[in-house]
């Protein structure tokens, strides 16, 4: 217990606090430049009554009231390098990633919140065009982001932005779709060409050694999923094979469900850039990563009812029927090539193309 | 489209997976590597069956059926250093922060999602030593780590492990505890001792120059919020004094609220540790940030029960009346010494101690 605080003149550091154009270590502060930094760029920016209310978390409305209901949740960090690239940003991949990865479970997704690891000399200008992607996407997907923090690393302990979110979303009673439900005799279809994000992000890097016009498929597939779900009765497993790409994905699922995995190399879609720049790279389209696709397995009858769906969707144009789930192999994937030979597809093991997401 | 994929021998990099000591690059691919990590360290901690399911999402029940109760959503970025500090590490904060956030809004937590972005090069017992803590935490504050995501950035673009949390929680539909809620008339309590978390953080970078054996407050408030919610009808504001300290909380309910705020000096409870350490270095108390510590604003009439209930529970037997809500000065914090001057509090405008939660 204390009889006297010492004489004290006023807070500690007092930093310049408004017209800064880079990130520096008082953002961080939880102090007023960390306010003002919230208010002029997070709040101006993803406009809600819960974001407004400046309260360190968000009291939402839950969509319905059945008690057979659940809540789905899930969360993503994200650290892609650079954080501008063709036909996205770290923002736009934010939102995208845990939209999806809630749609996965057939449930509809209805709050983001995230967080903002940012690195000390991040341009400011750079942070708003990601809020406002954010803010762009999310009104896209139609989601709300309801809450947020910010933290600031020194110079060489970060790099620029991480940005990890988290969505909420509800799951309706009737709908039951998990990865350990795959089940022989269901078919594997595919929602468009794959490997896009990865050699779009590698373009932007320079890696590519020759200039294209390959965008990343980052989107939020939400709506797509939900046009499916409404109208096929039996679609067992949802995913988006995104790090890892394709073949990790199906292989995840072989083991989930215990069963075997037969694809038809021919069958698969692959945009004829991503294909050049996997062969000129030694890379297999097969390992890298989405951030716009999903895998659905389901009843062979809804077969060709999931794909007519699929490509009414401006995401799913490309959408294709590319394998069967087998008895024979459980847990594991086979690649069956146009020649009649087959292969296993292990899951990828070490990295490939690192910080793609 | 493509007719035929490149042949292609296995996977790239095969790393070795197992009996790795530290992180590498390959432990964020979200290859075999990634989930082998998931598996050793997360899923061997957290102990529940949405962790188990490996899933990308959990699908968690919700508590109360009531149409109108709501969801309580928060989230925060741990990227305190050291991550090892007197009294805790940076899992234990993560969970402590997001119980605590949730419970300041008179929500009961109870589910929390984690995602850790790893630096390329952390010990791997490091990492478990965290995942254990954060178990640990969540077990003693009754609350479930539901989902969790991995990514890996290479060596200098992190710091060892940065650690984003998402807390939901639900309230029910009688609680109504917010920023903006403080009266005229109302009385202000604090829990504890200020200050304890920032001094033990500056003590365990050896920034004091000095041993001491105090220890972080950083500990779970809800069971103690829940037992003062249970008891006490008149609640109107609750906050936990993190980053920028009790002067910058106080300011920011001041100004939520549009009321004016006077603390008296030599009621505020100080560990003389803390006392020493601050005046060695030049900082107010005020400022210095806690991490088991709630400001509660109530009715006047319920100020002896509520620092009675709190004083029955370990994180708050220091609890003190530190001030009172009045008409003047709508927006500002007033401190007053025990020689009866007085002085306006201001937020904290720069960065006083870096990377402290």
């Amino acid at each position: 217990m204390v009889d006297q605080i010492p004489t004290f003149e006023g807070p500690v550091c007092p930093l310049p606090l408004k017209n800064e154009t880079t990130i520096v270590m008082g953002h961080g502060s939880g102090g007023l430049m960390t306010h003002n930094l919230i208010q002029e760029v997070f709040q101006a920016h993803f406009q809600n009554s819960f974001i407004k209310a400046g309260n360190d978390f968000a009291n939402t409305p839950i969509p319905d009231t059945n008690p057979n209901g659940r809540l789905s949740i899930s969360t993503d960090g994200h650290i892609i390098s650079p954080i501008f690239f063709p036909g996205g940003d770290i923002g736009r991949l934010a939102i995208c990633g845990t939209v999806n990865d809630i749609s996965m479970s057939g449930s509809t997704p209805l709050y983001i919140t995230a967080s903002f690891i940012l690195e000390e000399g991040l341009q400011i200008t750079d942070l708003e065009r990601i809020a406002f992607s954010m803010q762009k996407t999310a009104e896209e997907a139609g989601v709300e982001i309801v809450a947020g923090d910010t933290k600031v690393v020194e110079k060489g302990k970060g790099d620029g932005i991480f940005i990890s979110t988290t969505g909420i979303g509800w799951l309706p009673n009737n709908v039951e779709i998990r990865g350990d439900l795959a089940q022989p005799g269901d078919v594997i279809l595919v929602s468009g060409t794959i490997g896009d994000h990865g050699i779009a992000v590698l373009s932007a890097r320079g890696d590519l050694g020759f200039e294209t016009d390959l965008k990343s498929d980052v989107a939020p597939l939400n709506q797509l999923i939900q046009s499916l779900i409404e109208t096929i009765p039996e679609i067992h497993v949802l995913r988006d094979p995104t790090r890892g790409g394709l073949a990790t994905t199906l292989n995840e699922i072989a083991r989930q469900s215990n069963v075997g995995l037969m694809i038809y190399d021919e069958m698969i879609p692959v945009n004829s850039t991503v294909q050049s720049a996997c062969e000129m790279l030694g890379f297999d389209p097969l390992y890298v990563a989405n951030e716009g696709k999903v895998v659905v397995i389901l009843s062979k009858e809804y077969k060709e009812k999931a794909l007519e769906i699929m490509r009414l969707n401006d995401h799913g144009k490309n959408a294709a029927f590319i394998g069967e789930v087998v008895p024979i192999h459980p847990g594991h994937v086979v690649l069956r090539t146009s020649f009649g030979t087959t292969r296993m597809l292990e899951m990828m093991s070490g990295e490939m193309l690192p910080r793609i997401c």
